[in-house]
């Protein structure tokens, strides 16, 4: 299979994710400003998980960008990242349909951080087929941001039983860490 | 990442909106004539922002036409503008599900609003990255439509308080005014 | 715009089109097959339905085909058979919730007449602007089914009023009847 | 036909069926982890479901890799097998929905039966167009996997009302047949 194919895949995916999360936004009965008041969590989830589905899609066309050659190991791998990002929707609708409880919270920072993990066997997965030296290899180099973010999802997690709004402080703080897309990779193949 | 991702990502993205938002559509329980009734002005909101969509999509093309390289500010941009496309569903089953009640309908303008700057900046985006010399800033010209519809909006929201009839009025305005395709930026690049 | 951008939104919307008509089928509370019994009716409405956006699809391939270029004529032609192929969804789940029942028959058979419409509308756009000795003239010929399609649906109509089944006998015939691929058209491009 | 727009439509209605499936795990009320137990068997079932989808999804490809030309058979088996994919969501969300109760368990057995099925008509369809002697024909053999699924998902349908989890444990045990993609394909192909 060629590497197009399963970017089309992902892009439809990770497409209809960041789109139907809208769904979970559902219609009020009244028609005042104060009905859309119980909506405002789920809103703002939605503006959260949002930036993170589009995060990731950005990231995923970095990482794939010098793959060319699709394994049935890799293959796997991304739909093992579409998974848990499918799930997105449904973390996000639990998150905002209770006004950012800590359980809901807690669940968020799961499919956060398996996505992050499923993510980093991905990236894995490409670098040992194209080997240490290659050119994404060294552009992920130390990779501090791809480690420090599982590194706070699973903090969040335990904190979010103290605080929803600590743990949700610290989900809006990886979001700004990855906003900037990968300038490493980004710098790597533009000085190639 | 080239352009063509993001030209597929966002054809992706409006396929999904242009097409949910027919589900806020709910189907009655009867089985006569006069059940479909309270669901007329879900789909005359459905019509128009079918329409809308439709014209982002349209507009959406001939701005991306002129451009090669996508920078992550354009990238963004565009995400932003998606990000409020996306709210179309929700405005239109809220503004449906009321029989064209006040509130509702100045939040769908609120919507139109948003999403309006959102293409503004992405316009601005790309002619910033291409040179104000460039064939898009020379087709955008005076760019009097992208002026006068936020000006629309923006006074529809508050009319929409006075009357809903009137803001829906506008919004109708606007969309005609767009319904044809952006002259100007076919003329010029026809005409290189 | 080129017509790989309309043909690609094209297909995209008719994916979800033919996707989510299935989440008009609910799942029963119940374990029991008779749980299924009321569902039947709404399975049936959606494998009607299926063979239909089926044939839509592909007969709007067969169109494109031969076209070059998008006017900006062609491409509100084109949203406008999307409009109401969007409306099949809600035109089927109408008529299976209510066990085939008069008046949401003779609705599905309007939205196969709108869409057998504006299907007709697109061609003739698409011959106009290639002449009428274009190869998709010569290809459609007398349009037969495209003339007797919407005559029949047009029957159909008011025949629902007298019996839900004859209306959908008339919409199986019809199905059948386009089942078979535009064997004209494709007969005349294979022989160029 | 251009093998390009099947596969591409293929695409897309994977991705909605893949994700849209999704849908089917509603948002709980309560805001504690007890309320995330009446979900666990949605989302056992549509961890088996997704899967599913992506080994279908997968072998898809390799199907039509050898595939040059789209004659109407093949795009209406095609359209034959997206059907029996598009009923996943419902038939996934009647297993969840009942913790694994014997007769949705069947149902769900009767999808993935016809499923299978209608994979094996397409394939033929694509190898009695290629000949006998082609490298699809060759690559898939005797077929023993192709053979041996239906003969399962049969076995699991009365076996399910006997147990719905014997009839799962057979569901499991083919999608790990198959997890792996289909070698023989993939050499033969990459033996040419």
């Amino acid at each position: 299979m060629g590497k197009n194919r399963m970017e089309a895949f992902s892009d439809g995916v990770i497409a209809i994710i960041i789109t139907i999360m809208v769904l979970e936004m559902k219609v009020p009965r009244g028609n005042e400003f104060a009905d859309l008041k119980p909506i405002l969590p789920v809103f703002l989830s939605y503006v959260l998980s949002f930036i993170y589905v589009g995060i990731y899609w950005n990231n995923h066309h970095h990482l794939l960008h010098s793959m060319h050659r699709v394994s049935g190991g890799i293959l796997w791998a991304n739909l093992h990242l579409l998974f848990w990002l499918s799930l997105f929707p449904f973390a996000t609708g639990w998150m905002g349909a209770n006004y950012i409880a800590r359980t809901p919270t807690a669940a968020y920072g799961f499919v956060l951080l398996m996505a992050a993990i499923a993510y980093w066997i991905l990236q894995n997965a490409i670098i040992s087929q194209q080997g240490r030296d290659s050119l994404l290899a060294k552009a992920v180099g130390a990779d501090w941001k791809g480690k420090l973010s599982p590194a706070l999802y699973l903090a969040a997690i335990p904190l979010a039983f103290v605080s929803a709004w600590i743990a949700n402080g610290i989900f809006v703080l990886v979001a700004l860490l990855w906003f900037i897309p990968d300038r490493r990779i980004a710098r790597t193949f533009d000085a190639v």
